[in-house]
């Protein structure tokens, strides 16, 4: 063999270039996409927004209502309350996407709070960040597509039998649709998204209009007021702060772009900057928009009517196509913040996955240039939790906030704790992180240091306040599913360490040279099968032995004297087994011939395997060499030497 | 290599002597039983009465009912035809018990209508037949406790939401029993059954013996009269005819014995033909003793109270002591007929799967020497069938007896064919049939066939009465069904057949000489596993190639310079995968060498396995070589060479 020469890889290009074959796959999710083509399934900012704002701006549908439920407790002389706690949520939501902003610069490479956790506070907080952020990924599809289901059945009643397999439907729907990439589902969700953003600013502009002109009533014919508080209230501040806490599910969903920088065309985290202000700013005006109208038209909280719906048919004078319209795009874009989390969870979970905190499989991207695995576990997860919820929205929502606010708690708290290094930088020294992320000295570290700072204090004490009031109905699972989750990140990691530690080639010392081979035939009878094994056996030793496990001194005797016909010389070993074992007289044999093993001797097993064409034929079989396979698995220094024999 | 000496076999004994490990399985069923205590393992007569009988006994609690269900159609004056038609029955029941006592004879291995059949009808009747039995006694469990539970809730109503419960832990617990073997099982259910036994003789006996001296009353407060039929009948031939089949019910169960022979001591033919009679006879005194008696106290059908309650609380003046043992009894007994079932399916399933009908494990003895898995089959099916049809007895019942009278009617047939041949036998020349069963000329021959013959005619009416009449409310599940199993029956031996073709030595001519080993080594990577692969496949041959896939080029180059490194000089194939298929080019490529391989060419593939002891740790992984293996095992004249490297 000349050592130089084939030392030089070749490099083999199969003349199809292992394109994977048409099938039902392909026919579902599009053709293979070559790596090669990467750059074009970036999106632009328009598609991104609507991708990856879908979960933020369709919680304006509910914000309002949120906060109206618990100040009616006091009656609707508290009302009045909502339009300042509106505008202290803008004023966090201001600070959360400024804090993002910052982050999306600083980690260009994505991960969000996760990111930020791990490279200013440490792993555990960060594990506990990408915990909170995974589960906050499967509620929110859960949540949203009940909610859509919800939406549906409220005007399809008869549906309502059937409201788990239509949330699965919508479920594998949406799995499918991402797995096609992620410019095809976002091209596919922008439109509805759009056309959402278009009829809510039009309602809130006509309604404001008509509030300048003096022409806005009041609603008509008010559905019965609702609030979650059984007695009624005074208006406390612990009341105020409920409102305020409530009313936070505005902000769920802004963390989806800082995980998803990756999804952007370059420059990636320009542009991904760019949407997220954008989406803020859209977010504040509907947000106050629709505060400020229900304030105006005296729509109430209600069970039975939805605030959107109430100050929609105001404005526009009794339910007409305006109204349909807007009622019917809200339904949708419920639904649709479910796709916003596939965007999301894949992408951090590959990033977790990366740093060896979850099965390495996820970072692998699937004939469509995604995170397929990622997309599909969280589809199975999030539809496993509507299973056991029956899509029951008011039982989903109270696991729900819970999870981004920790999160997002961590990611102020990691960003403050970065200005603070920056800000105790020596000059003109920038320091490079792990992650490629660049600290560099900034005046004004002080000012953002506090941003983040009040942001942390906020959203800290709103994660505080949800997790008492919703502990009991729900919210302890999710604080309990988080610490077990990390247990499990450091599981994993440990595995995936001590396997790289096992097989490093730090301290590789070339093995012994190999100079005998002991070869043992388990044969079930004398065959074509066992004959091609022992065959097989004999052309790489001369130490061979063909074992039979006897059970019927008769049946034994029999196959002696045929092996001595057809065995050609070769030892046969009967094994007696008065208790009819198959498998533990090999294993015990085998395990016996370890033990007197030399140093530079291979032990091993040629399992003759039966291979049938036909699948239902497995059950007519003992599955031996699969059993024996499994037994020997386990055994350092044998060798398993499978040789397949096709039937039929 | 000593010819002479290494073909003399070695026999080694291990010294545990491959004795199972003590676990879970043994506190259970027992410690096992060596081949050797077979004999041991048999029953006598007196407790092979109980095993073999219970189901046919048991049948006494209900037979008498189910006529006078029909005959109440026709005003409670028909009751008086019940009793000739109970004659007519137990003449029924002698022709079978003649017919199956002399199949026990003649067939001494057991197998009873399928046997019979075999020999004298052919394989399609036989198949049939075997079907019909087997569906039979997964039929005989079901029913069976279903009416025991049925007892138990009408005893204790609360437990009615957990039928299907107590249901199925009866079945696994008859089926533990069962496991422990039929010794123990047989003990264990001997007692219950002889106290039946005991207190229906009682109960028969005192009430003769105040009919004698004329101090029986009649039935006081009697349950309302239930019949099946909607409109009141006139007494007409087909009435009568449908009063006789539903009491044919009477029948069930006969046909164990004959499929359970080897279950007895020896000489087994002999006890268990005695055994036979000696329940053909309890059955005619308890079946028409019954039916004496309800005719003598006016015991009227009714869905309310059963027949055997009416009489027996006339008989002894009220609801004593005496009266709830023998419903108490008669409950027991309902539960115990399934036991049957377990001692003659897991039989029956042998003698099929010998003849290569049914999966060749059923033939395997367990550890406590039953056939375990029949026993298990038996019981899953049985559960199946329990949870489907909610452990309902009317809605199992159509399903019934129609197998039974099928295997019936074809016995009886084979039987007369039997006797046909054997007097058309040349004098003096005995034949011995391939199931070793003798064919000798007998003068009686005519009396004998003319007896199987009315046995054929009657239980071939009552299949098609039972068929026609039940078939929209069940029976057309089992006409589907049967046919559904022969078909199985036959794929299963064409398989086993082509199987046995393909590896007989008939036409064995010894294989090519191999001379050129081609070895593959798919790695993932330069690390300790890979090498330790690398490290085998050098020592067998010298033409090794490793080959890698690559999706990322950066990855390649640094794998290339590794190998550079570690490579030792072995050919380093990269295979571009451009579409981040990992499998399908490795496969190709191996399908090209395949295409161009010498005769005397062996392509080996060498497939490093990760082996974890902890289990969890496989979904961290990308079971690449699972797959691969699938992928090849199927590929002629490729052989797989798993080095299995132990982790942690």
């Amino acid at each position: 063999m000349d050592h130089q020469n084939s030392i030089a890889p070749e490099i083999f290009r199969p003349q199809t270039n292992a394109v994977p074959r048409k099938s039902w796959r392909s026919f579902l999710i599009g053709r293979p996409l070559s790596s090669a083509d990467a750059p074009n399934e970036t999106i632009g900012k328009l598609v991104g927004l609507a991708v990856f704002a879908s979960d933020a701006l369709s919680s304006t549908a509910y914000a309002t209502q949120e906060i109206l439920v618990i100040l009616a407790a006091a009656g609707s002389a508290a009302f009045g309350f909502a339009f300042p706690i509106s505008m202290a949520i803008v004023l966090l939501i201001t600070v959360v996407v400024i804090s993002y902003e910052q982050t999306i610069h600083a980690y260009p490479n994505g991960g969000g709070a996760y990111i930020v956790a791990l490279e200013n506070l440490g792993r555990i907080p960060a594990q506990i960040a990408g915990a909170a952020l995974l589960t906050g990924y499967i509620l929110t599809v859960s949540v949203s597509i009940s909610s859509g289901v919800a939406q549906i059945i409220s005007a399809v009643p008869i549906l309502f039998e059937w409201r788990v397999e239509i949330a699965l439907a919508l479920v594998v729907l949406i799995i499918i649709i991402n797995l096609r990439g992620v410019r095809e589902s976002g091209i596919a969700f922008a439109i509805p998204a759009y056309l959402f953003l278009g009829v809510m600013f039009l309602t809130i502009g006509a309604g404001l209009v008509r509030v300048l002109s003096g022409t806005l009533g009041t609603v008509t014919n008010p559905p019965e007021i609702y609030t979650s508080y059984k007695v009624v209230q005074l208006v406390t501040p612990f009341l105020l702060l409920h409102a305020f806490s409530s009313g936070t599910s505005a902000l769920t969903g802004i963390e989806a772009i800082a995980n998803g920088v990756t999804a952007f065309k370059e420059p990636s985290s320009r542009n991904a900057g760019i949407v997220l202000i954008w989406m803020g700013g859209i977010l504040a005006v509907l947000f106050l928009g629709i505060t400020f109208l229900a304030r105006s038209t005296g729509a109430v909280p209600s069970e039975a009517e939805t605030v959107i719906s109430q100050i929609t048919r105001t404005i526009y004078n009794g339910e007409g196509p305006l109204y349909l319209v807007v009622v019917a795009m809200t339904s949708i874009i419920l639904v649709l913040a479910a796709n916003t989390a596939f965007a999301g969870f894949p992408r951090l979970a590959a990033i977790l996955a990366q740093d060896g905190f979850l099965p390495r499989q996820l970072t692998y991207l699937g004939s469509r240039l995604v995170y397929s695995k990622g997309i599909v576990a969280l589809g199975v997860m999030a539809g496993l939790l509507i299973i056991l919820f029956e899509a029951s929205v008011t039982r989903l929502i109270p696991l729900y906030a819970i999870g981004v606010f920790l999160s997002f708690t961590l990611s102020q708290v990691g960003m403050a704790r970065r200005w603070w290094k920056i800000g105790h930088m020596s000059s003109g020294q920038d320091i490079v992180t792990e992650k490629s992320s660049v600290l560099h000295r900034d005046k004004n570290f002080l000012f953002k240091l506090s941003i983040n700072g009040i942001g942390a204090v906020c959203t800290g004490i709103v994660t505080l306040v949800f997790g008492v009031t919703n502990f009991i109905s729900g919210a302890w699972i999710v604080i309990v599913l988080v610490p077990l989750l990390v247990v499990g990140f450091s599981a994993i990691q440990r595995h995936y360490q001590g396997l790289a530690r096992q097989l490093s080639l730090d301290h590789y010392h070339s093995l012994h040279q190999v100079n005998r081979y002991r070869v043992i035939v388990p044969i079930s009878g004398v065959h074509q099968g066992s004959l091609a094994g022992l065959h097989f056996a004999r052309s790489i030793s001369s130490d061979v032995t063909a074992v039979y496990v006897s059970m019927d001194p008769e049946e034994a005797k029999k196959i002696q004297s045929k092996w001595s016909v057809y065995g050609d010389g070769v030892r046969l070993l009967v094994l007696e087994s008065p208790y009819r074992l198959l498998l533990e007289p090999i294993l015990e044999y085998i395990e016996a011939l370890c033990k007197n093993r030399q140093s530079n001797e291979v032990i091993m097993v040629v399992v003759p395997q039966f291979v049938s064409r036909r699948w239902w034929t497995g059950v007519l079989h003992n599955q031996t060499a699969f059993m024996l396979r499994l037994g020997l698995l386990s055994r350092p220094g044998v060798i398993i030497i499978e040789v397949p024999y096709q039937v039929e």
